[in-house]
């Protein structure tokens, strides 16, 4: 037994007998603040009121603990959970300082065992959090988080915040119900949510207030519907006519660009997974080379005859740039690859209407060259472009409809991503593919007509019964398509229904499924609305029928 | 001759010698970028292209060069110029430190006359902005701002970061039709915008967003309506019992918060003016402090019979503290009247229905023994509250209602604020009266049916011609009212409507009267919009019927 094992069963036979209310094994409905959202996997809780110093320590233990992402995160927290002490080094903390003031928690211990920063599928995000009263017998600090990753240490400063409140009477931040011990840790790998920056150019600040917003929810992937028909913002250094299909000369993203939102994601323990939609959806390519349309009246799908077009989609993928300007003068080799390192790239490959290659001379040819038929066309293309990813060390991901026209032969590595038709995760498991959930009926983000409670109830694993079938679903994705919602309503679309959608893929399936959601969950909802208004996050009204409606008249964010 | 004097006007010599086509008497139409918003009073322009450094240095002198303002403002501007860049200190500074790259731009020199930062009603805003490319003979920094207080200096810069794009295709930061000579000062010295915080709280950080976004339209005045019947979240040291009328325990403001948010717009240069509305819309107040309410059947106005109601008119605007505890213990001394340095004080003063005054036993006889009407009684309120504020050193400004009613009766020093009578301006003004123009169905956000031109042809000295008169108004104010405006869409109920009221504040009359506006005005409040929209600031769409309805379909920023 380890060390860090032992301590751990002396803590929590320590913390089972200071509780009051102890839980461990069924986690109580929201009654009272504290509310965590999503809800921890296990937890128990006391009846003590604890103070904390706006000068709380950070003390780092384990290969893990020195990482800047630790440090980076653990002074974002401190500003949001001290926000209205007016900083740290603040009045406050000079009156402790004096020693009038003194708190019950006074430094933070997190302990990282891995060394590693690699952020991929899969990587452990589970945490323990321990929040007791400063003890001089005891041998750990008052708040103790201790993970694997630190990804994991980011997840249980998340909840660490949650359980920070600011107590208007005594002016102190305050955590109820202690002591506190959270053993937690996602059902699901994947919990993503797409944006699309082509209906709508989404500015780099945007894209990061998405980002920060999702890392409150614990969601961890960022599926990056980058270009569609209407638009094409990204540099490609190898075709750097491609991005003359953005809107404007403005609504555009570098590589640099790129790669400052991956890093920024990464900070969050967030991955970014590009989206490049091909055959379909992509006629915006053919601003910058026309060669890519079969015609002047057939811009889409792209040319599946030329091998000028998976030269195209190879550069795209590649990135390798010889005779980049930068600044007017000097040169820099970009690799694609290392800007996304996730090892997800999602393809596309949804609605493919392939009627106009039938009508265009050329295609027509080639068709009956190769005695294909257009579906055979479309097979062609999607099978070329998957090993294309995978000759690049990418893992390919592709729209369910891939999978229903000619799924025997996807690659075997291929993530299918269901969003049409709600049973498709189940055929795709049963033969052996993985799979990522977004039903559009509940799950698509721009469907404003369906309520959080409808997006909650959604179930990844409904109808799947095998555990081996389960596993195969690595998780689900909210997607926020952007018609119509732009910079001025892309986060009040999001939020707060991306919440529920994200308490159901990382809380136990038991926790969101039983009981009366009404009492078990909406009151920690409208709480964790009024968190991500209070941190700045513009999500809208909770109980609107549709969503984003502006309320109807006055009253408290807590009632809405 | 002061040698700033002399070398400003060897500067203009210089510039006039360079400009291609000059134009500074009359100001030319926004016939392509860089779109200044709002218009300068003055300009002139070139036809070069000058790249802007990455490290651009700042130089500073005179006697407020120095100012911690301006530094902050310098760093926060930087942040947004360079945003494509990945910071200042990034790859592209290392590269321009090895000599690959030549800047045409590498310093940029602030000249503060004034070294006082205090920040008053009529400061001055005034500033010269001077960019050309770097000459070794000259003997100032290729970008000079030149102000006479750190306030015209933070307007210059967000001038000067209206002139720099980044440039897609070279990758770096430019600025086209240089040389650039501005003179630029604002029209009118109160250029507001109304928040509401009691029919919904807005978080801190939300309201930190409104007035980081009101710099960049250059208005210069928070009016801070914290209180109205709905819910009264301000702390109140000498009346602890009044924030009890807050919504929730958590949607509340401590004196710290107000003070944090007073400190956050200084240093944009932008005034925190508070309401507290009396003695209607004031039901709130009686939840702490039920005396204050003439009966629980008649919560509103005020009790007016009762020397406690002023007592606690004072004490608000005293919040002189004798015992207030910090964090369980210590003791503290605030004086609202240092939290609010700005001299205006609005004591509301608007929508007083008397009515059940009269249906109150204890109200009708002091009526009677002092022979008042309600019309007395209302006029006997405002005057006794008028004399509280003066007397703690603040200027009242009242809404129309009390100048409408017993305007000779008012304190000569009161401002009037319109909003429902369209010429109350001009009456106020014609009896001496200061007045703020605010003509509710053009300027009230909340009336969402009022698209950008209607807001923009709003002249707030319509119908006064004298130019004594035209002085005393000393401005206007756009107000967002938040009844159905919470924090998920208080910002794009905002923007970009409130712009169209800030260049009519700041840019002279004769350039925001004449042409035809959607030549003159239009492009450039979509390229303002956009701009926004990179900044994180979520402003609507401009050419929407209905102010902050999404987008119906796809499209470019530049185009909605």
């Amino acid at each position: 037994m380890s060390p860090n094992l032992l301590l751990l069963l002396l803590l929590l036979l320590m913390f089972f007998s200071l509780s009051i209310t102890s839980s461990l094994s069924s986690p109580s409905p929201a009654d009272s603040p504290p509310y965590l959202w999503p809800l921890p996997a296990e937890f128990s809780f006391g009846n003590e009121t604890l103070s904390v110093d706006p000068a709380v320590a950070l003390i780092v233990a384990g290969h893990g603990g020195g990482s800047p992402i630790v440090r980076a995160a653990f002074e974002r927290y401190m500003g949001m959970i001290f926000k209205h002490a007016s900083g740290r080094a603040s009045l406050l903390a000079r009156i402790r300082f004096l020693r009038m003031v003194e708190y019950d928690i006074t430094s933070l211990k997190i302990v990282v065992h891995s060394g590693s920063e690699e952020l991929q599928l899969g990587v452990d995000e589970s945490y323990t959090l321990m929040v007791s009263k400063k003890d001089e017998q005891s041998i750990v600090g008052a708040v103790t988080i201790e993970a694997n990753t630190v990804y994991g240490a980011l997840r249980g400063l998340e909840t660490f915040s949650q359980l920070c409140a600011f107590d208007y009477l005594t002016q102190s931040v305050q955590i109820y119900k202690a002591p506190w011990y959270i053993q937690d840790k996602p059902r699901f790998q994947y919990r993503g949510l797409l944006i699309d920056t082509s209906r709508h150019y989404l500015p780099i600040d945007v894209i990061k207030q998405i980002i920060e917003s999702m890392s409150f929810a614990k969601l961890n992937v960022l599926h990056w519907h980058i270009v569609d028909e209407q638009s094409f913002p990204l540099e490609t250094p190898t075709y750097p006519n491609l991005w003359k299909g953005a809107y404007s000369r403005w609504e555009r993203y570098t590589v640099e660009d790129a790669s400052e939102i991956v890093r920024f994601a990464k900070m969050r323990g967030i991955n970014v997974m590009p989206e490049v939609d091909v055959p379909g959806h992509a006629e915006s390519w053919g601003t910058g080379y026309p060669d890519l349309w079969p015609s002047l009246s057939c811009r889409e799908p792209l040319d599946v005859t030329k091998n000028f077009t998976f030269d195209v989609i190879s550069g795209i993928l590649a990135g390798l740039l010889q005779n980049k300007l930068i600044l007017r003068s000097g040169k820099k080799l970009l690799d694609m690859r290392k800007i996304f390192p996730f090892e997800l790239f999602h393809l596309g490959g949804d609605e493919v209407n392939t009627d106009c290659w039938k009508n265009t001379t050329h295609v027509k040819e080639w068709l009956q060259g190769r005695n294909f038929t257009t579906k055979d066309a479309y097979k062609y293309f999607v099978l070329r472009a998957q090993q294309i990813a995978i000759s690049k060390n990418w893992t390919p991901v592709n729209w369910e409809e891939t999978f229903s026209s000619f799924g025997k032969y996807l690659d075997p590595r291929t993530v299918v991503h269901n969003w049409l038709v709600s049973d498709i995760c189940q055929k795709a498991v049963a033969k052996g593919f993985r799979c990522i959930f977004s039903n559009q009926g509940y799950w698509y983000l721009d469907h404003l007509d369906v309520p959080w409670d409808e997006v909650y109830n959604t179930e990844p694993l409904h109808g799947i019964n095998e555990t081996s079938h389960q596993k195969l679903v690595i998780g689900g994705e909210v997607c926020m398509w952007g018609e119509t919602a732009d910079t001025s309503v892309v986060l009040q679309t999001i939020w707060p229904r991306a919440a529920a959608a994200a308490e159901r893929m990382w809380s136990t399936r038991e926790a969101v499924s039983k009981g009366n959601i009404t009492l078990t969950a909406l009151p920690r909802l409208h709480y964790f609305r009024c968190l991500l208004n209070n941190r700045g996050v513009p999500a809208a009204p909770v109980d609107n029928f549709y969503a984003r409606r502006p309320p109807s008249g006055p009253g408290s964010c807590y009632a809405q």
